[in-house]
């Protein structure tokens, strides 16, 4: 059985994964871009990642274990999709209070789960099979958690302080909580990757 | 010249030295007693750290060479002015409105500063000599950064979501800021720590 990780979400030193009015990201994701190793993309509006060599190293480790997305509705419209398909090349699954009207059916690019956070869940770890579920957005991130659906927290921590913005759990109702580790600590170029088990 | 640092400022993932109201120190604080390594404290409220080899192998080293400490009076307040000394066992400068009326004179305990940060600062750097100052609070490191008086971020980053509660850098009002690094990692016991340089 595959896990439900936060993957490697970039996360300022103040706890947030974007800025006031989503800003930031130049700053928050310069790591995608300040190495010498290529880690190609899918999406045709994003480019190739070029990362550190120890970066790099635990991604497309972690990349090849991993089986299916999961996405707030959010992060779908503010990525325009990823121009059709996410970086990673898997099927992204998108929970959504109304599927979008320029998708009348899912495909192995986007599949819309519009019951619920559990059902969502269920979705992704049945496309991922025996490989984990990456879940992405703040908003998402905390429903897994809160509902005891998460087990790991992935985060690549950067040296940046926003001041303010979304945090990498949103809202969080049922604070404080307490993680194990970090089960993992790898030093990047200008990050560091955190990984820590939910205690469920 | 010393360096004027946060020192091995305690924060939450979420980046918060403090959770709401004042809450959360025992889950920000357990790295403190989760070690075999005795760490003395030259305070008679607080108890000897017992913090993992590698936590005691940074902080001894640290402590080694710092030479003087730089508090808000809210810290010093919150604490009872760690019962007379800090556990540092170093002169602790105290950035306040009005000196306390029971301190009606500086001693080798603690040294009132009146007149702003520049001038506090200044204070601590005499004290210290060659060697660095820790400042501690989140309204001290957010003055100290926004002068560009700052050297060093320090973080023991604690696996803990507080959800709430007092910033690293408090209301940066200078965000975003970006630093270098980071310049050290170390892994303890359910702590990171972490240390980056500023770009002044």
């Amino acid at each position: 059985m595959g896990k439900i990780t936060t993957g490697a979400t970039t996360m300022s030193l103040d706890g947030y994964i974007a800025g006031p009015e989503e800003s930031g990201f130049d700053l928050l994701f310069q790591w995608y871009g300040n190495g010498d190793v290529e880690i190609p993309s899918a999406s045709p509006d994003v480019p190739p990642f070029r990362v550190s060599a120890a970066s790099a190293a635990l991604i497309k480790r972690e990349w090849a274990n991993t089986g299916a997305l999961l996405v707030g509705r959010h992060l779908y419209d503010m990525t325009n999709a990823w121009g059709g398909r996410h970086p990673m090349d898997l099927t992204t699954v998108v929970l959504t209070h109304r599927r979008p009207d320029d998708r009348p059916e899912d495909d192995e690019n986007f599949v819309f789960v519009t019951d619920g956070i559990e059902a969502a869940v269920a979705k992704a770890k049945e496309l991922a099979g025996e490989k984990d579920v990456v879940v992405n957005g703040g908003q998402m991130a905390r429903q897994c958690l809160e509902a005891g659906l998460l087990d790991e927290v992935g985060v690549a921590l950067v040296p940046v302080v926003l001041g303010g913005g979304k945090p990498l759990f949103g809202e969080l109702g049922i604070a404080p909580v307490q993680f194990d580790g970090p089960v993992a600590v790898v030093e990047g170029q200008g990050v560091t990757h955190l990984r820590y088990r939910v205690k469920n």
